[in-house]
């Protein structure tokens, strides 16, 4: 077995038709960004303050020695940002960003909530006064920073959020105070025991009006002794189901005095004699939680992409059954691998113009308001399915690795319990799911209302995510798809748009009709806003790799042909998936579905030897990978019984033994 | 809001058309259990070495406290064993034994490795004379004993198992040897630390010839050191996903001799000479594996159900959205929460209908093994999709308990977290799920080949799980589902069990005239079997409480009305589950399958406010519970904050605040 498994991988390698470091580097965003990744791995491998060295196991740590272990990295990273050999290596500062955040989710998600939700609401609703005051010290880490959104009895509903924040003219401040147990500002990451301010939103009050809600800076915590600041209570939520290198914590603010030029003020303002005008709009207050949607998109890639890494390498070392087969042969495992690989390149690609489309509409925090306005629904609308499907089929997806690996998975060691554990947070955090998915149907319902009647669509500046609802009116009529030979599918791909398409604006055309309430509709509109997100990855895919010849030119040919493969299976696997959609809205018939499905087990089966060079590209090092079953040479079993043995109190007796165990086994018996 | 919840908590419990306390009592297996039960609680409550006192907390332990308490909760059970005052009250130490189990899932299982799987082994498979020698060191816990079959390189193959036992006529003893590193036995619960016995497995090697499997009682510790006995090399498996508790562990046999008595010979023997004599079938040698399934089916109800009480508490008290409803108003929460709990009354009435066919059929171990041989395969059928069924379905249950606390699942202290950690070693050990739901459909397969051509089908003395395929022939001919109005079903549920069985029925002769290889159809079959499963369960309760008249006239009326009511709604979350199915195999119309799923949400939505009754009703005491967020009265806020406050190091600076957080925030700036 010790010896056949190395074989047998490397057997698997050698059948990827396609050069499996040059996939390598379009998943890392080019050759460049792949060369300065593999730098920054090779940089803290060894490095003892970011990675932990064996035999001490960051997947056997308590809660007091991971705690202080993150917040060692990010010491140790602030040191290297500072660092005049790394100062001006802007590539290797952010690659070594990326890979300490692949190898921690704690300190993804510790440093995450000081710069990407902290430091990015300064970005994006502070004045240029606010910003030019705080983020030398924030980029440097004197000021370290944390949300406060969430609170003990409110989550995802902010419109019940009930911390308030009251100018008092007399002193030119704002009065900051939790009106009740249940107005605790909860879950609140590093609040628990480590950072000096935080963005707090609340209900604004002046002159006794209620302004609706805006952003506050306040500090918790002195810089020089670490205490808290008067009328600060806080502290550490404890033990968590995951991410236990970061301190969740609890505010309570009792009457905390803040400057009145600590309220983010780049769309709002108010003068010193109390006069306030309002954002143009006040969607803008919540630009943040967009790029935060998608930020916890990419999140999920990464910890996906990681525990199909783990689960595949094994799936092809181990042996088992009839014959002994790879266990990767059952259909069990590639007919539910295959295609979650190929979700994780349609996700990560279409991330990327997702990305890309709200770089050019917010321009780095200078957007104008009204081009923003107008298209920020659209953008709201995809990156709240994105969050909310890659969310729920990456939950699935994780608990198939899990079942994948068998018994092994049940091991702290081989690292999928703990990305399970720490994956938690992405499915109710960031705004819960249901409603997320329930959101963006709304938004569809709203432009199908708007624009069936209408013969013409104009043409958008921005490329919206709904454009396919130009034709809605035709897809409607439709009602059934026509293709009867469903190969014909893999010559033209957008035969599957259409039927995609046909069955989404069928099934949300007819929930508009049924008259019923939106919450008698909630599974049908949460499912529909599935389908919507799927379907936008399959087009942005079909847009890019629909045509092996129109491809980027840039991009290598053997790159362009396995992604073209991928997207054809997630084209038909969605059609599989919401099939049953199909065939409730007329579309589908019993023979196309059957069709369909043979379809789809066909081209997992064909790429059921293209797994291992496909996730090798995701391109992880075993020490970030953890396991001992995903290791990259196949050779699993003695390093795994070696982590097993490196255990503290692995072996002898335990300490119990004289206390409970001797008593009863000593008995006098008969 | 603090106010308001545990007033909204009392209403839901005024709205139950039923007796709680009635069906509590039913729940339990009657009043007299009941009150043992609670007797049990009571007694338990208040003792610190059968339950964590505050401020101490249970699911905020190490690996070391908590594998030390779960030792000590079992020293300090074995002693009320003892206990004169208890000692003849054998209701008590059964109810005892329950209400432990049910509050740590650790004690469950590392008492049940010595119970259920040693001690069941024994019983089953060893001799009087077997029996004799080593029962009441057993039940007195003299001997603590283990079971190993799984090895490291083999789990659900018991075919591939590699620890040998080879007989020496010289000293009359079996040489037992672990011949690699993928021998090692694996995962063996209480092989770590503590069992001075273990029950394994091994190929049996006899003068040169290879005689299969049989099981062997070796001495693994001594029992008054406790240090290992010679030859056998074994230590602790570390840190797992969940049940932290037990000391899994490993174990390599270095040539360790035990005597030829060792061998468990009800069933086989083996003379002074070598002489060996097989057993009637080797299918006996497996007996014990039915009720281990059938005894994780019922772990599993324990846990949902825990889960469920918790998510469905949280879910009334909880409130949220624009007219602040009661979040179990949303469809998302009771369309997935009414039907789980409809699950978990169904496996629970439908596990111990098998249990009592095992019991007739075993007659305790003292089985006829023709009676065995002829009906052990429908038992091997059922118990092991039910295992698969019931941990799949389970597992999504789970997770839909933790969506449904947004956040606060996310807090350890929720309980949920742990449930889930928990979970993980059901749905993989003792018979990886793929397996035996593709057992189940084999087994269906091979008898609807034997008896399709058969007109009839001769009554069996024993219940058979297939009942249903007396009437194969039939229902294949028929093909399509000929009711029109679906709300007939309600006044006559054999028309959803005529629906599943033709689904069901239809599909499996299908996959029999393709001509596919089982892997091609690997995944039809595994949802074939669970399609069987959950059918058993519909069928089982429809003959318990099909008709409210007709009910057992000893049950409560209240209790026969709302079983019934989920009966219907069961039946018909099982038609919409597999509607997708009856569609593709022409059993069933779009239009039909639309007003399945109407009828489905309307049943679901009319049980809406019985949720917290049916949940009261598994009986669970807060303190077994442990998650504030699931308080009984509902006041769940303010105890959760105090457990958190009550967490070690919850306030106050963090350890390493001059190492790695003053050296950052107190650097010269600008």
């Amino acid at each position: 077995m010790s010896l056949q498994a190395p074989k047998d991988m490397a057997a698997e390698r050698d059948a990827a038709k396609f050069d499996i470091e040059k996939l390598a580097h379009y998943w890392a965003g080019g050759e460049e960004r792949y060369k300065h990744l593999q730098r920054a791995f090779k940089f803290m491998a060894s490095d003892p303050e970011l990675v932990m060295q064996p035999p001490r196991n960051i997947l056997d740590t308590t809660r007091p020695e991971i705690r202080e272990f993150t917040m060692g990295q990010i010491h140790r990273y602030a040191k290297v940002l500072q660092d005049p050999l790394y100062k001006n290596d802007s590539d290797f500062k952010e690659a070594l960003f990326q890979a300490l955040a692949m190898y921690s989710e704690s300190f993804s998600m510790r440093i995450g909530v000081h710069t990407a939700l902290f430091k990015n609401v300064l970005n994006m609703l502070g004045s240029d006064a606010q910003r030019e005051q705080w983020l030398d010290d924030i980029e440097n880490f004197r000021v370290i920073g944390c949300f406060a959104m969430t609170e003990l009895g409110h989550s995802s509903a902010l419109r019940d959020i009930e911390t308030r924040a009251t100018y008092d003219m007399a002193t030119d401040e704002f009065v900051i105070e939790s009106p009740s147990i249940t107005a605790t500002k909860w879950w609140i990451g590093m609040a628990g025991k480590t950072a000096t301010h935080t963005m707090v939103i609340a209900q604004t009050y002046i002159n006794g009006k209620h302004y609706g809600h805006n952003w506050f800076v306040v500090q918790l915590r002195d810089r020089e002794t670490g205490e808290l600041m008067p009328n600060i209570v806080a502290g550490d939520i404890g033990a968590k189901v995951g991410r236990s290198g970061l301190d969740n914590g609890w505010i309570q603010f009792r009457n905390v005095r803040t400057p009145r030029t600590n309220m983010m003020s780049r769309w709002v303002s108010l003068s010193r004699q109390g006069e306030y005008t309002p954002a143009p709009s006040p969607v803008v207050m919540y630009a943040t939680l967009i790029p935060e949607r998608i930020m916890l998109t990419v999140n999920c890639v990464g910890m996906v992409t990681q525990a199909l890494t783990i689960a595949t390498r094994y799936g092809v070392v181990r042996r088992q059954g009839h014959k002994n087969e790879q266990i990767m042969d059952y259909l069990s495992h590639y007919g539910k691998l295959v295609p979650a690989v190929a979700f994780m390149y349609m996700t990560h690609s279409a991330c990327m113009t997702v990305n890309e489309q709200f770089k050019v509409l917010t321009a780095g925090g200078d957007m104008d308001p009204m081009t923003y306005l107008n298209h920020v629904g659209d953008m709201h609308a995809i990156s709240a399915c994105f969050k909310g499907y890659v969310g729920w089929f990456g939950s699935d997806i994780l608990e198939t690795c899990r079942r994948c690996c068998g018994g092994h998975a049940y091991s702290a060691y081989n690292a999928i319990g703990s990305l399970i554990d720490d994956w938690g947070v992405l499915t109710t955090g960031g705004g819960d799911n249901v409603v997320m998915l329930q959101q963006t149907t709304r938004i569809l319902l709203h432009r199908l209302e708007q624009k069936l009647d209408m013969d013409e669509y104009p043409e958008l500046q921005f490329k919206s995510s709904t454009h396919y609802f130009t034709k809605a009116k035709e897809y409607v009529a439709w009602s059934n798809w026509t293709v009867t030979n469903v190969e014909d599918c893999l010559k033209d791909l957008t035969l599957v748009e259409d039927a995609l398409h046909c069955i989404l604006l069928n099934s949300i055309s007819n929930e508009l009709k049924t008259g019923s309430t939106h919450n008698d509709l909630l599974l049908d509109e949460a499912r529909a806003a599935e389908l919507h997100g799927a379907a936008y990855m399959f087009s942005d895919a079909v847009s890019k790799f629909g045509s092996v010849n129109h491809a980027d030119p840039a991009l290598d040919k053997g790159v362009a042909g396995i992604m073209h493969r991928l997207t054809a299976l997630w084209g038909v696997h969605v059609l599989h998936t919401f099939s049953d959609q199909g065939y409730k809205e007329g579309v589908l018939s019993p023979a196309q579905i059957k069709a369909i499905e043979k379809l789809y087990l066909k081209l997992c089966k064909e790429l059921r030897y293209q797994v291992v060079g496909l996730t090798d590209a995701f391109g992880y090092p075993d020490f970030v990978l953890k396991a001992p079953i995903g290791k990259y040479d196949g050779d699993i079993y003695e390093p795994y019984f070696e982590t097993v043995l490196n255990a503290p109190s692995s072996t002898g007796k335990p300490p119990y033994h004289a206390k409970y165990i001797q008593p009863l086994t000593t008995q006098g018996g008969k």
